[in-house]
């Protein structure tokens, strides 16, 4: 269990919040932003950042893939703190943004308190979690997990590739932040829930127990392309009607197998040529399942699988399976560190916060793979996220980083003893 | 019934297929044709086909929205011969250009046989019957179902007008030919099957009972757009999710209320924002049936009102049933006219023939409004049509020309006695 800090450690939260805004103001697009990896405003937004941290004491760079890593002049053990601060292509203000600029406060925060000068807060706002490029090629690079010759060969939707891109934001060839043995023992990112679930709770803080595991499927079925009007029903090979029937039964085999936490989703459906007179030769729809548990998906997927081999055998139509590679394992969250999480929630904020796992997918995922993490969220005002409408209360994210500051000092503190 | 003609008209076969293939060299790609509607193949193949008309001794012209019309020089009464000569982005040979040499040649057979030579046969050359402006054009222009305002300002798909295309051709501004009460007193089109049935049947000719009457429908339904991952089951509205189910009850429901010619097909489902990690917020799908019967159309339009009205009132999204305007009304074919066509047939081709509802619409639906009109098929092999693979043999292109020469002598040697 965690220890008790031995003050308790305040943060500024007008310049919190002056800061936050700050950083929205790089893409802002009405209420929203639009910053997506290596784009202008991206790249702007990152040698602002590297500014802020260096005014605030820290060692700060703009990494070889991008990641803006600041690192405190006290010597280590250090808590790195960070999130990523690039955006959907039509992004919220806060989504990572918010626990990269957490972790700007509370290093400040800490190196203001006399009790907590001399602790080692790092900090770290990563490239690319969203993958307009690639699926948190930041934290990628910064773990091992990614080789740079595999980032710099992913493209973005207009075909720019990332070495391109940071050929063109002047990036390439730039050393690569590596994560630090013996340095970082602990990653914490705050970060919005991005969820309903802390707003309907009446919670304000949720202590991520689990990142939840996402499993990616693509359907295709084959069928003949035909004339609807003068193609008899029983001389058809319809991929359309194949999908509508083999799409249903999926759903009725997950609804029949889920976990109380499994989410799925039939999030994208598409017959082709797609006009009102041709019957479709061909169909194709994604499934996606996520839970908290390895298990869980592996019951899932069973199902998945059962029922498209039965549908298979029973059609005249080719029916084809594919289990995508962006999917990511379940990975539950350091024990330790989730313990100083509550402990630190309920000291600032006793009986409204809880502990919940996370449906998004976060660079904590990565980073897990080499440092001990765990993750903070604070509430999604209507569940609402990668949209322009996306807000949390002022309150709710002074809170937030509130609890982190504490948790960061109390870990911190807990190994000097 | 039919009279039986005085003699068996003979048609100039090699002559016949030299001018198939003649036309189909207007625009040909591979074993296909590229010849849509004002197209600068189009308009060459309009001239030529003017030019040909000409030399079997008729009065030629191409009108004011490009339908080729030719004239016999006999007193009428006359029968109107004809299909469309333009062709779908990638099209087969024959599809209407099959029809259109079919006038061609049954005008200059039956000019050559002494028996025959004073009878009318006037030929026509439609418009646009594939709808790459508007659906129909030159057969509605003809028969005055559609004024030359509305055609001229339809648009395809790259935002040219009617009046555009025709300002571009030289045609802006020509008289436009109109059905001549009292002269033509039936109309007949042969065209290919474009579907599988007689190739099936072992059948050489079909004779049209009825044109299928066709009704679109577009489903829309609106949800709340989220995040796969951080909304949980209980609190999605998902649109996709909601477009399996209400489309899977709507196959079922009509499956139970089809008859045994009815059709029915989804051609088209799209959920928006279509991304696997995205709850959909919006999904859209068409629904289109076609019968022979308006009575079969009225029942199948009840069980889709139904379904769609049980489905809104359980749902918790937004659904929306709207009726396309472009359904065509079921169109019973003249009943003398298909008993000539079925003694031509017994007489050309005995035991080799069969009645069948056409599936596809035609210029027959339309002409029929203010001419009796009947159709006569050609297999398809394959039952393969719009496509650059579309074909059929020579010997039942061949017999389908007699065929229809023999009814239309028939016809016309009929109003003579």
């Amino acid at each position: 269990m965690g220890v008790s800090p031995a003050t308790s450690i305040s943060i500024n939260r007008d310049r919190f919040l002056a800061d936050l805004h700050a950083l929205r103001a790089f893409g802002a697009v009405r209420a929203g932003v639009v910053r997506t990896a290596y784009s202008e405003a991206d790249m702007a937004s990152r040698r602002w950042l590297e500014g802020k941290f260096v005014s605030a004491g820290l060692e700060a760079t703009i990494d070889g893939v991008g990641n803006v890593i600041a690192r405190s002049r006290n010597p280590g053990p250090a808590v790195l703190i960070g999130s990523h601060s690039d955006t959907q292509p039509e992004g919220g203000w806060l989504d990572g943004a918010y626990g990269v600029i957490c972790g700007l406060e509370v290093a400040r925060a800490l190196a203001e308190d006399r009790s907590t000068q001399s602790l080692a807060v790092d900090v770290a706002a990563w490239q690319d979690e969203e993958g307009t490029y690639l699926d948190c090629l930041g934290s990628g690079s910064f773990v091992g997990a990614m080789a740079l010759a595999d980032i710099a060969s992913a493209a973005n939707s207009s075909g720019e590739t990332v070495r391109q891109a940071l050929v063109r934001l002047g990036l390439w060839g730039r050393p690569l932040a590596r994560a630090e043995k013996g340095r970082q023992l602990a990653y914490l990112e705050a970060h919005i829930e991005q969820g309903p679930v802390l707003e309907q709770r009446a919670k304000r803080i949720g202590v991520v127990t689990s990142i939840f595991g996402i499993r990616n499927y693509r359907v295709k079925l084959r069928g003949q392309q035909n004339h609807a009007g003068t193609t008899p029903m029983t001389l058809r090979r319809d991929a359309g009607m194949g999908a509508i029937h083999l799409s249903y039964a999926l759903v009725d085999a997950l609804r029949t197998v889920a976990g109380p936490d499994t989410v799925y989703t039939i999030g994208a459906m598409h017959f082709e040529p797609g006009a009102s007179s041709i019957i479709p030769g061909h169909a194709e729809f994604l499934v996606q399942v996520r839970d908290a548990q390895e298990a869980a998906l592996d019951r899932m997927n069973d199902a998945i699988e059962a029922v498209v081999d039965r549908f298979s055998k029973s059609s005249p139509l080719l029916v084809e399976l594919a289990r995508s590679q962006s999917s990511h394992l379940a990975t539950p969250m350091d024990e330790q560190l989730q313990s100083e999480l509550c402990n630190a929630s309920e000291a600032r904020a006793r009986g409204q916060w809880m502990a919940l796992p996370s449906g998004a997918g976060h660079d904590a995922q990565i980073i897990s793979k080499v440092i001990p993490s765990a993750m903070l969220f604070v509430p999604s005002v209507g569940g609402v996220s990668h949209s322009f409408e996306e807000d949390t209360s002022e309150d709710d994210l002074v809170l937030g980083c509130e609890v982190l500051a504490q948790a960061a000092a109390s870990i911190l503190l807990s190994k000097r003893k």
